[in-house]
């Protein structure tokens, strides 16, 4: 089955997490559509599964991404999220092994080869550099690097700090996409971020807890493209 | 907030599972409405998360309900399945602790409450009689009973069966509605169940393995009036 | 087959949790066990699986409970606690459904089987008084009511809710014991908890954090005794 | 803190899991221990974690590992398996990631980290060979490599098998030792896969399913020697 849009970067990904769903989520999500044509950047956006559906058929920029999804074939197992499902709702992949959905790492491999098998793309989080090195050696599309043991040390730099987490990912498998997800509450550590080289960024908490999200997210759209042209010019 | 429909015997509860989805999953619940107002009998039916919101949209008889959902409140939890996000997508309720996704008995506690301040049904299964009693205290809309302990005695006739279970919840709480789940194959074994004296019963793979599927499902439910009309004459 | 000692009010229970291991732990229990003597006082005590033996081995007046332990039966199950295993060491019971570990409901149903099986007591925790109620039904020897929707209400009376909490358990099944579970951090509370008519109670913190673990358990039986005689004079 | 005896090739990995315990199980780890003097094999042996410590005091050449613990730091968390007081109870390793007790890849990290931290040799099971690179990336101390997607291909030799996952390992990180686990179910298993360059293999059914355990257990153990013999004459 083929995956619509293409990932390339620079891109960035808005989690809604639990924080919103419904109209809202659909209002925001039309809004965050009209800021990536604006600026050419891709979005993933990760709705409630109940949501996929609704923000599917909105959107045209934005890739909808399920949350999670379950490993199980075609069959039983109430309760399950259903790759073929959530491909069927209009979605283009899905995130896996967030630290609030952590998967085993034999279910984690298994996921990667349901979304292959049905067409959906995978972004998958990694909580340190050498999880995301494990993580490459299973070939996702995206990994999320998050490297909470450089975080905070004071010396490390921001260039720093994306070298060495791109480069743990790309020196296993150059194919895969890296995503810095350290902290962003603003469009300047957008910009930051992206001009020091990455290839993507994105956030939760920056988006859902200002009080215009939808300008907020168009702020943030705009730093990704200012960054990527000021680093790639 | 309201529920919109109300729950009286008889029903019916049809579990697609992970067995159907999309286009396809639409079109039966279409055809199970059709049903179950020719033959005025309620129907709960419990689609993938993210068929949800078409579903609903679809139907004017039959009662959606999530497959599951996590108690968290509106927040963080990523991949998890929040509750004002299933009602806001139409469902008229849930169903929690199926063997296939066992609850906690604390989560179980939290998701009837939250189900409770969100305006859901609850539909609460029980892999026993003891089982269903102790449910029974936390007070869900309706207790399916599928009390293996007694399966394949053989002994047992079919009204001792219906008997037993539906008394051990009553005894507790005469308001909660009982469900019998007990291997329905065919709209004979609908019929038996509901004659002798069970308020609902329902069925997965009786509908989902059939070869015309929307044809078995009016079949059941046209067996659901005929036994309640010939045990309530 | 047997249980060795016979639980009977007032009785304590003493709960390492990860806090204490190996020879701490076993220099402890033979501290506690000889209190225990000195004050005619069962006590309960759950050390890590891996002390079961050395402190079975130890102790006379004490009862050793493994904290947790799965109902799977004698075969595989890597990584598993096995009911046998268990009894084999030295146990004479489990503690099951702590709130950092809970069952399932059918896992709790099955664990108690299994643990009636190989001739386990068990010691379950509510959460509340729903819970209780609810557990009261699967027939376990002892229920710990630590009832977090009481607490903290101000107006109800340690009378009160000791009789609240305790009737629900007895209303179901007079034959369980109830442990009151709330907050011990001192022979005060000791014996106010047991003078309100409580059948036993019990503590992690109290003990575990004291200066001196002994002489804090040595002070907690005495008041449990004290407590006792003075409520049933 | 010192592990005592060093992992050296050959060795061999015998995994009662839930089959077996108490004075069964004490008096199956003498026997194997004499074997493993006898030959001059390193053995592996995981017993229930109750029996940790009796098997521990009992044996001389073998190394006692837990099937599996948590990475809990001392405190809370009851019915935890605390890596301190595993390594009290006398284990001088742990095995984590078994198919029967999996964990997320967050989780696997933090007890690899853990078992460094109180002096436990680790050894992790994968089961493919992107499993086994992906865990190479931590740093344990040995891995099992069941690629379950090789086994029964038919045209892979066994010369094949056992270089394509040792090399997998290998390639990432070479201090790592590998067993290879494919179905050993008795003497002629255990020497093909050493003789064909293995450093490890083992068994939980060839022996626990055998009508003379100790006998089996000790057949098993020479044919280890005789093999390695042969491949390192």
């Amino acid at each position: 089955m083929l995956k619509n849009i293409k990932i390339v970067p620079p891109f960035f990904e808005i989690g809604p997490k639990a924080y919103m769903y419904g109209d809202e989520m659909l209002a925001l999500a039309k809004a965050i559509d009209e800021a990536a044509g604006e600026f050419d950047v891709r979005v993933i956006l990760t709705p409630q599964y109940t949501d996929i559906y609704r923000v599917s058929q909105a959107v045209k920029n934005v890739l909808v991404f399920a949350q999670h999804m379950d490993p199980l074939p075609v069959g039983r197992g109430l309760g399950s999220v259903l790759p073929e499902a959530v491909k069927a709702a209009g979605a283009s992949g899905v995130m896996l092994n967030h630290a609030e959905k952590p998967l085993t790492l034999a279910g984690l491999r298994a996921c990667i080869a349901r979304a292959e098998e049905v067409g959906l793309y995978t972004i998958v989080c990694a909580d340190s550099i050498a999880e995301a090195a494990a993580i490459a050696r299973l070939a996702p599309d995206v990994i999320v690097c998050e490297p909470t043991d450089l975080i905070g040390t004071g010396t490390v730099s921001d260039d720093e700090y994306v070298r060495a987490s791109t480069g743990a990912v790309k020196s296993v498998n150059p194919d895969i996409l890296v995503l810095q997800g350290a902290g962003i509450s603003g469009p300047d550590d957008v910009y930051r971020v992206i001009r020091a080289g990455a290839e993507a960024t994105g956030t939760t908490s920056g988006v859902m807890k200002a009080a215009d999200k939808a300008a907020m997210a168009r702020a943030m759209l705009e730093a990704v493209r200012r960054g990527w042209d000021a680093a790639h010019p």
